[in-house]
């Protein structure tokens, strides 16, 4: 019965977008408790809006500060130790939880996380992991930017990770782990996937090599693994030509009238795209190697995004990720390796 | 009077390509002689079929030799000096021609650049710099991938050339130049960034900071850097995206008989959107720091596309980018840096 702490207080509309979204799911998930951590009487006024307030599955806890979403990490660590974020994670450090949700500060959540969950044993540094769309179903991209600067330890265990994340709790068998790279020859990429590679290649896992960026969305690999600012600016690069495309789009659209008659016959059209492509259905990151599962939802997420990124959390809390991590890694992680890192 | 030296066995189709896009040209640039360079018979035969065999502004240089699309490019230089690519690199080095367009083997390109031609005095790195579209025109992005595991002193002496390109050739006064990085706080990103952020923001340039991958295309730069490997992962990954954007797009439209006729009213737009973001208006990547301008074209490019490369080799020959850059290059580049390359 997986019990889900929720940074009620969190993302660009807090409460108003959070509590929705718990409604959204309360029937569907039965065996689940839902745990609003945040002020009291926000809460409690949300909740009686939407009827919830008696529901015997969700609980409130009481957070008198919220973590800005410009704050400096070391600040919020330091001065919001009753922020909805920090007793939403308390409540997991201390078994109340299974796992944490929050759309706030993706720093912060992480230098807590580090602080009081510390990470997996064999886990150097938590890596961002999140699903991105391929043209036939989703793959693993990981690590999106909570580490620079990797060495090619952290690729393998990123890459361990993000192997046992797809297999126990997306059902992948055997998933395919690719490393990003610049062309698929091994000779290709800088110092740190070379090295990377011979890594993976070595440890317990169904490496396919170096995959390039062009290849990723076409569905190559389960797992894609890279460093955090290469995987950070390949993905924000992407959204952002994709946003320009959009644009482009809707220029084209607006043209005339013959642009605005083929808007409305193409508009259901667009409207099927947009929904397959939507970012809101993979909403949900994993701060994956924390001692304990805790999601981001993006900042600005609406009540659908939001809901999404609790069910990553409601999935990776019933297969008990964190548990399976721990025991794999012991054994996928060479000695050798292990005292190296 | 510019002089271009054309490799035309190169590309997927050699002179069948070649020969007619500089058909295409020859009338629009009175001022330009093209030195063709390849099989003599086989170039002999393709200008009659286009009735140019007697051009007085195109001149045939024989070469037997081809280099192989995947030879190493070691191999190339060791075993190919009569191939059209490194024939016409000759043609530039003893000042027959003022730039060479080439559709072949990149690597092979950029080995015979650095050994025939050597480096422009103070750059110890060439990067690979091609136009890419933004909302509102275009901007320059390098390296894209000649360079891994690049110092902060070469970042900037891209910098520094990516800038004189945009002023000189494109026209574009005080060119902004943006550090592609994971956020546009200063604090962020890896050590090689950090550090290449304060030797930029010490040089004479217009250095407007960081940059996110997500905004390079709305054109808040002029000029984007960043290390080869990020910059190859990043364009990858991007032209991934858009590709499978586009497949889902076909998916959508094929479905049902509403899908094929929304595609009919939609096709003239979507041939628009296709015109304006075409990679084909972009083709022609420059290999920027080596002593000759050297354009890089497709493998796969039409002989429209090819056209355009051969037309920033012309635009660059016009405007002596080489001899501005080396000009610029002493000035710009603080002692300091240049003794610690």
């Amino acid at each position: 019965m997986p019990h889900i702490a929720v940074d009620a207080m969190s993302g660009d509309s807090g409460p108003s977008t959070v509590i929705p979204a718990i409604k959204d799911l309360v029937a569907h998930h039965p065996e689940v408790t839902f745990h609003l951590v945040g002020d009291s009487s926000t809460l409690q006024a949300e909740l009686q809006r939407l009827h919830l307030q008696d529901h015997e599955r969700i609980q409130l806890h009481h957070a008198s500060q919220v973590v800005g979403m410009d704050e400096a990490p070391s600040q919020a660590l330091r001065g919001k130790r009753d922020s909805s974020m920090h007793v939403a994670i308390a409540l997991l450090r201390d078994g109340h939880a299974d796992a944490v949700v929050s759309a706030g500060n993706t720093g912060a959540l992480m230098a807590m996380g580090k602080v009081f969950l510390r990470t997996i044993p064999g886990i150097d540094r938590p890596a961002i992991a999140a699903f991105l769309p391929t043209t036939t179903g989703r793959f693993l991209a990981l690590d999106l930017g909570a580490n620079v600067d990797c060495h090619p330890e952290h690729l393998l265990q990123f890459a361990v990770m993000g192997s046992i994340l797809a297999e126990r709790v997306m059902g992948v068998p055997k998933p395919r782990v690719g490393l990003l790279n610049i062309g698929s020859e091994e000779i290709k990429g800088n110092e740190q996937v070379k090295e990377a590679s011979l890594l993976l290649r070595a440890a317990r896992l169904n490496f396919i090599g170096n995959v390039e960026g062009s290849d990723i969305y076409r569905g190559v690999a389960d797992v894609v693994v890279c460093d955090g600012f290469v995987g950070n600016v390949a993905l924000k690069t992407s959204e952002g030509l994709a946003t320009m495309i959009s644009h482009e789009m809707r220029a084209s659209y607006t043209q005339g009238l013959y642009g605005k008659l083929a808007y409305l016959v193409n508009r259901p059209i667009l409207q099927r795209l947009r929904k397959r492509l939507d970012s809101r259905q993979y909403n949900g990151a994993t701060l994956l190697g924390l001692n304990g599962i805790v999601i981001k939802s993006h900042g600005n997420a609406d009540r659908y995004a939001f809901a999404r990124a609790v069910e990553v959390a409601i999935a990776e809390a019933k297969h008990r990720l964190t548990l399976h991590i721990a025991e794999v890694i012991q054994d996928n992680l060479d000695p050798v390796v292990r005292n190296s890192a």
